[in-house]
């Protein structure tokens, strides 16, 4: 049986200040869950429904009940299993490839469509600034499919970075240059912008090359793009060539 | 004053049913609403906390309280007006360029992504298969941010409706031609398959040739991407040419 305490403490784990207090993250679902267990990330423990899931560290199953598991689950409709996970220490990775900077990205859903696109296009850094929201909140967790195992994220006070930077830094913008028509090179900084203001004044003044992608409808009503899908536009002109 | 029946009709068109059965959808906010107003979409009803929006038809407007609107809202957070259009007649356009098609896509915000990048990207018609989600769910047109004015979607049996098109057929799959080094046309129709399962059957036979976008990552576990970035990347590699 869980506790109420238990409950209570895995339920905290929605808000950001709860997982620093603890240290602790949570994720759901079977595929989600496995590749935690594969990567270098801790385990704290498992509850699940069923006990045919193997893990070496046994201790660290727990068995619950469907409603259990309701009573802990973040999902409309749980997923036969939910683990808990340390939060690593800073996820710094010695890349000098190309580096993803977030400017102040507030939808989790948005975050998780990004880290999965770094995994995709083999970005190993992504930098986020610090009111970039956090990658462990569990929607996030959802909604990067396990590739939060494989991009190392990083939060740091963006215009110090990008200042200490030597080399390109891209930004996009809705009047920058034609993405499909300049030299885009292997290494650089790509940063993107807030949801709803774009790229702040001061991360602005720092950029090398404003980018741009180009609307091809007829109407000029039309809303820029969201940052998700501008960001695979983006990282796969950088790619592709 | 709202009448109890004029709430219960507005919230029953979060169903599809409903919304059929009267011919009626459901826009919210100031921007979307706007730009349904200057569209072909006739308006049957605008409810709205203030006056300060400005219309021909005063007999159509209904000034409300901020707790009538949150009764009728389907926002967490009402946008200060909520309108009710009707519903037109198919919206078919006598498109000679490229087609995108759906088939069997469920996520309303899959599909208001989707209809806002073919806005983004001068795609005039976009075709869904029977089962793809209603465009006229509301968090369909919330997501699409006014794009729906402006592109036609069309339900209709794509089988059939592939069948008879005289054209390159183009699919997005996992291990399709690398859509970086192949040859795009301007005309033809490109198929985005479902969530979960990709393109069906009995459409793949019909497709003249599977694309895919690679991975760059070195990572086999990497997920596929989700449908809407797929879909960005692959209008974006159509239209750059």
């Amino acid at each position: 049986m869980l506790s109420k305490n238990n409950i209570k403490l895995i339920k905290s784990l929605e808000h950001k200040k709860f997982r620093i207090q603890h240290q602790l993250f949570v994720v759901e679902g079977l595929k989600s869950v496995q590749e935690f267990l594969k990567s270098d990330f801790q385990l704290e423990k498992i509850y699940m429904v069923d006990a045919n899931f193997k893990i070496d560290t046994a201790d660290k199953i727990k068995i619950v009940t469907v409603d259990e598991l309701k009573k802990i689950s973040f999902l409309k409709t749980p997923h036969q299993v939910l683990a808990v996970f340390k939060i690593p220490s800073v996820q710094k990775a010695n890349s000098n490839n190309l580096i993803l900077a977030l400017d102040s990205i507030n939808d989790p859903g948005n975050l998780g469509t990004i880290i999965r696109l770094c995994d995709w296009f083999g970005v190993e850094q992504l930098i986020c600034s610090k009111d970039t929201v956090d990658c462990f909140n569990p929607k996030v967790v959802q909604s990067t499919m396990g590739s939060l195992t494989r991009v190392k994220l990083f939060y740091t006070d963006l215009k110090e970075f990008i200042s200490n930077y030597k080399g390109e830094v891209f930004g996009s913008f809705m009047d920058g240059n034609n993405i499909y028509k300049i030299e885009l090179p292997k290494k650089g900084i790509i940063i993107m912008g807030n949801e709803a203001n774009g790229i702040s004044a001061e991360i602005e003044k720092l950029i090398t090359q404003k980018i741009s992608i180009p609307a091809f409808g007829n109407h000029q009503e039309t809303e820029s793009l969201n940052v998700a899908t501008a960001t695979a536009i983006v990282l796969s002109e950088f790619k592709r060539r």
